[in-house]
């Protein structure tokens, strides 16, 4: 099962240390311009190798489109796509053939398939991560041009919290953070933790908030499928993500009906709530505000130490530190996260349009 | 779209003050024995009117089975079933025909569709809840003959919490606990919490936490269809839930990957972890420990206060307290988290059928 | 798998003797008037008893709507519905239940699911499409408001055929029909040989033509789900179909490309073809020509004379001749190829609303 | 939509002359050894310019798998392929940009999508077909290993037909007949046959009868899904497809049920019928015996003859014969029937395995 979304759809493939990566994307609505040099650029967003923090490992990333486009505009047809898989260094990972790795996918793929591709992590890899922000490149394109904008951005690593609220914040500024958070104290702060981390071989976790304006009231729906039921299942679906909340959040357990509850008023001709702790959703469905998220990331599994652990036929190994990590992945995770939330979005919006006849 | 589930799935269908509710579940495995007394059963767990915590609202919630099974054995065919809405009191709805209360859905669905049964809630309502416990009642059924284990209980009201982890509680003190909370020191001031919450007519939020123990490693998928993605979604599609997460959770961000990461053991024949930080999933795919998540949910909306808010036109309007509400839905809710978690995990034991010929 | 359509979908469930049949008809655009009496009148055409060609089980069939629409319109979320079995003569079944009757599903439900409700065919029963012509019923309504006509017509009962093309028929004649042909003198022809068979106590075979006017260019896929896959999905799945075609259907494997080719013409500021041999369908996409397919139906398996077959333990046994059945379905079948027909057009429509921003 | 599948799932996508075609294989169970020149073996029986009577557009129609293939083994993961587009003629095409050619999808695809790449039929080419060729390879191989065997081939070009069952012919003759045609005198007659329609520059339709050997019992199921309509779905989306039957097919309808039920027998400790006019399917289930079905192909729309028709404007034009094409398609045809075929018998082997716990 490959394949995200119900009419905007990804189905993607490919191992770390194959002949390549790529999807097909479907459901496109016909005769959108899309600019392949947007997608190429949010891809490099995603890429190893753009700051002394994150790994070194230098791919390319070129994504290749094969289909789908004619002319600069979407045809309706599928548009397929790959990357190439280039910077192969498949010997590293000979050791690893029969060692289960903490914390990885070694065993439960082992479990599952009794088969795996042992090279970095194979289809585990968060190399296929790129397959969806090619996907979701072109959706945020289609987003855009309606006016909708995502934005997210690092808002904890480790303890270091950015306690501002986004409205409070200057988006913008995220790009030019090396750990993506648009707050310049916390950042120096957040990218001198991540530095120590490095030093001592170790990683750390964080979390990622994401923000999308401009949602038209009524995508989503009453039972199954709710909107945020969409989000949460794609934003858990990013690798070493273990909690989504929306709106206040985990906050809302300690909090009354009369302080939770958002009051709505009529303003310029529209029903808006004075406050937002719905996050932009109501009973499954948007209410036209901000949808406001955030997701927790785990610590990167793969340590700079040697690590001690079993072989599949149950016997101790060491794996001794080797290979090229990130210490801390959140900051490259935030693409990924705009990229799964565009993806819904377009998706809901295409399903919207039956709603009525 | 209302079903749920790739294999086992549940249709579910009804408005709280129409004819019915009801649903179909469809993709059962043939010739397994069925007790119906239990759905009965599981079903009165959900039901209101359950302690003087509770609402009052008095329905029966009697199942009726349609079809699929014959001579207490699963047919293999879809197992249709209706719930008769049986305590209506329309008129009391009258008044909200065309408001919007705040923090419902009624502007949402408004907004989507053009239309709404305005009635109690409508489609919206929690009652719906009611056809998730008829297949969560069959699906556990069937897991528990499997060895599977679901137990979900109250684990924070307001800011009252239960810090214990599960494996130091006695979970089946749960039921017993008008709250469901199986530590009775906490359950008692958890009572009191929502005793005192209610007598001023405001209501307060909670979390749920659910362990489901004994899941054979292998089931879920490498990308899309992690396991944890499709519990995110099955528990985000429950009423007023506005948070998810599974092993340390959002926790998780503060951590170094040397704190996090389960080492492997060897242990009476089997691979085990010596921590369960991962909470039972790695790399989309359960590895054979307990499965541990928690959900927020968000204070009721419906208070026994006098709320002002505006109608469909724009206009100010008063509505009075009114209706029978709970102050506190956690309780009721700790059956259907059970109930979706075992869905999810009953559909993803099929579909691991199919990983190898 | 007991779901048809993509975003119109039927999930139907029941087994011939249970409790009842019924199903979730889920995808209905919001706002949509639907009038119940004509539902009804849908399912009495299906009904067996309406002349003294068919069987005289006498079936109420009388369905109960349960959700989705409010003051006469579509709510937008799903109707459920039931009928309820009513005749039941369970006891008469007792016999077939280790018996494998010719050309029946008794032995292949048995291979598949090892277990089967042996009375009265349980869920192999064409009763069972008493809950497609409910949907159908409703899909039809909305495809009428849209200038969409289905008819459907027996064009062939035994050898005898119904040669005119249905141009030059008078289609509103068709119910008049004991066998639902709309040329009288042929009419007449089918009805006496199916009382001749009937008084022999065989069963015969038939055809049924179907057509769809003013659907809209536009319908359809390019690739998989061409307009033409679904219409053959659909009605494949109706009881004793064995062949499908459209346009000039098997015909066209002895024409020349010179004589199939529909010419294209400009009438009416409207594109049109000259010919539709195509039979409105190009490329899997309709051209707003008229869709005309065909549907080949076997004799009806149940014969009134004994029969020798064997038992699950593959033991000879004489099963006496016994029961209420038809001598020609193909009359019955009308209704249901036009529900199915209407399925597929009505999703195809929704669909369609999503191909472009 | 561009996925076919409910398992075992192809999704393609790809125009005539893009920069490539391909697809996505997903639901391959794990552990199958797979041969690859099997797969190009079969890609170039579907390819042009095998003999006198087909195209000759030289492409190489060269595979290349991209995934979830490790050491000759199937992954479980998905198998990303492409084959690149080289025989590029595409100012070939610059006439038939604003043209709607007679029976072409030119018209219908601009309706649906408003846009089109015209250049050699671009999606709506047959090109496409080879997508599904490298799917089916793999499951042919696979359904192979489990003793089932899948041969299509002519029975009928224009007015020639081959009327002897497939139980008296030799299978093994079809590939070193230039028509596919086990039979060599009407093999004779039908490349006759096509070598004086093409000397006129016209085209003809034909049949292509296919026969599923050694399939168990059980597969399918008994309302939606029916075999049968899986079979329909899947040959109905071959480009030029207008009819499809099985079994005794479209001569039922003179049948009566003394002739047309297949009597039970026991043979070897097995369960079969002692004739086949089911074609291997009762109930919508398989039932053992050999899976027979026939689908009709219409003549190819392009003619090497002038043609007039008009251009989206509605203005009439003449359209020079040119390009490069077959008389006729059916021969070719033959391995895609095959590979469709091979993809519904292994995705009902996979979905049957959920049948019972």
């Amino acid at each position: 099962m490959n394949t995200f979304g119900r009419i905007f759809r990804l189905t993607s493939f490919g191992e770390s240390h194959g002949n390549a990566i790529g999807g097909v994307i479907d459901g496109i609505p016909a005769g959108e311009v899309i600019d392949i040099e947007t997608i190429q650029s949010e891809l490099n967003r995603r890429r190893p190798g753009q700051s002394s923090l994150v790994s070194q490992r230098n791919e390319q990333d070129k994504v290749e489109l094969l289909s789908g486009i004619f002319e600069g505009k979407t045809l309706g047809t599928p548009i397929g796509f790959i990357i190439r898989n280039c910077d192969h260094h498949s010997d590293d990972y000979e050791m690893l053939k029969d060692a289960f790795r903490p914390s990885h996918a070694d065993y439960t793929y082992t479990a599952k398939y009794g088969i795996r591709d042992h090279r970095g992590g194979g289809r585990a890899s968060a190399r296929e991560t790129a397959c969806r922000i090619v996907a979701g490149a072109i959706a945020k394109q289609i987003l855009l041009r309606l006016g909708i904008h995502i934005d997210a951005y690092t808002s904890q690593i480790g303890s270091i919290r950015l306690l501002s609220s986004y409205s409070d914040l200057d988006l913008s500024l995220t790009e030019s953070s090396p750990v993506r958070c648009p707050d310049s104290t916390i950042s120096r702060q957040m990218t001198e933790l991540i530095e120590q981390i490095k030093s001592v071989g170790d990683t750390i976790g964080g979390v990622i908030t994401c923000v999308i304006k401009n949602v038209p009231a009524g995508l989503g729906n009453p039972v199954f499928g709710k909107l945020q039921s969409r989000l949460a299942d794609a934003m858990m679906s990013i690798n070493a993500a273990k909690g989504f909340d929306y709106g206040v959040g985990f906050d809302c357990a300690a909090m009354r009906g009369s302080e939770m509850n958002d009051s709505f008023t009529y303003r310029n001709g529209e029903i808006h709530t004075t406050t937002n702790h719905s996050g932009g959703i109501q009973g499954g469905i948007s209410n036209g505000e901000d949808i406001i998220m955030r997701i927790a990331f785990k610590p990167v599994a793969t340590l700079m130490q040697d690590i001690e652990t079993i072989d599949s036929k149950g016997d101790k190994i060491i794996l001794p530190a080797k290979g090229r990590h990130d210490a801390c992945v959140v900051p490259r995770a935030v693409p990924i996260v705009e990229a799964m939330a565009a993806m819904v979005i377009l998706d809901n919006i295409l399903l919207s349009k039956i709603d009525r006849l």
